[in-house]
């Protein structure tokens, strides 16, 4: 929970009052790896944030998956456009590794915003920072070659290399694991 | 002005006080057909409310134009990757129509959130919005078939596709000019 308002506190002023306010909107939650936040057909109820472990979201094309994210410690994670319209979506959040989350619903959101002095603020900047990473994402999807949309997942998840298996990777660059492991050797070539 | 504030107070409260706050926040530009807000190299200085007119926002990939959004009437644009870090872009904002608008600078928009009591809601829920429609058009774009992406398209702009010429149409959906039409015959014969 300190990690948790620490990251608040990092985007905008909490009175001591306020931070009492918090603990009790919020709920844990532990998944085992492979275990799912959502699945399609599901609706994302919650934002969740990551104490302890590491997630990835991705989308099942006929088969096919293409991961759009991964969230690991002291970062806020939920698939927004289901989650701010509370409907049915197609996507899928699971946990790569022991998780541990605390969640919060979106009434209990509202409650937050209503409650706490500079909460519509809070709100504005962390879907501002949700907004750029995604857009920044995508534009390197739209416009990079393989090679340099892998360095952008190295600057992505500079911490995370080492934990994500090879295939999610891949399937984030938007290749297959062999064609990674090519550029992973002439990467390794070059330094 | 007065559709400004009509679409601010869609979303949010406003006190006879604060509309008076308003119209000093922004000053007014005009573009003639094929002039630019934003050209690559430049920065977003400003988040835009279009009084009149049409624009696209594109990207210029070597010579190959990609169409990311089109902008019309009582609708805010920008580049926000540029806007909120106020950093160079490689993006255009271009009207397709002599067009008017409403523009406002990143220390005035700072200046309308401290000043108008529900200012921080109205950023965060407008930029709800831009997020949610950013994340369908992306969607479309890795998941669906070409004819789906052009049914998306003409979902997200029913008023528009008279005022749009084609070739910004192919280069919205992803596709050649020649393979617009064919979609564009097929549906025909459909209804």
């Amino acid at each position: 929970m300190e990690a948790l308002i620490n990251t608040i506190k990092s985007f905008i002023r909490l009175s001591p009052e306020e931070e009492q306010l918090i603990p009790p909107l919020f709920s844990e939650i532990k998944l085992g790896t492979g275990e799912y936040l959502l699945e399609e057909g599901g609706i994302c109820r919650v934002i969740a944030f990551v104490s302890e472990g590491l997630l990835r979201f991705y989308t099942n094309n006929d088969g096919e998956e293409k991961t759009g994210f991964f969230s690991s410690e002291h970062e806020f994670l939920s698939y927004y456009p289901s989650f701010l319209t509370q409907t049915v979506s197609d996507k899928y959040i699971q946990a790569l590794e022991p998780t541990k989350l605390l969640v919060i619903t979106y009434d209990q959101l509202q409650d937050f915003y209503a409650r706490v002095q500079e909460g519509e603020r809070f709100g504005r900047l962390a879907i501002e920072q949700v907004y750029l990473s995604a857009i920044k994402q995508l534009d390197s999807f739209y416009t990079d070659p393989p090679e340099k949309r892998y360095q952008q997942f190295l600057d992505s998840y500079p911490k995370l290399v080492q934990r994500i298996p090879q295939y999610y990777i891949a399937s984030y660059v938007g290749i297959k694991p062999q064609s990674l492991s090519r550029i992973r050797n002439r990467l390794a070539k070059k330094h």
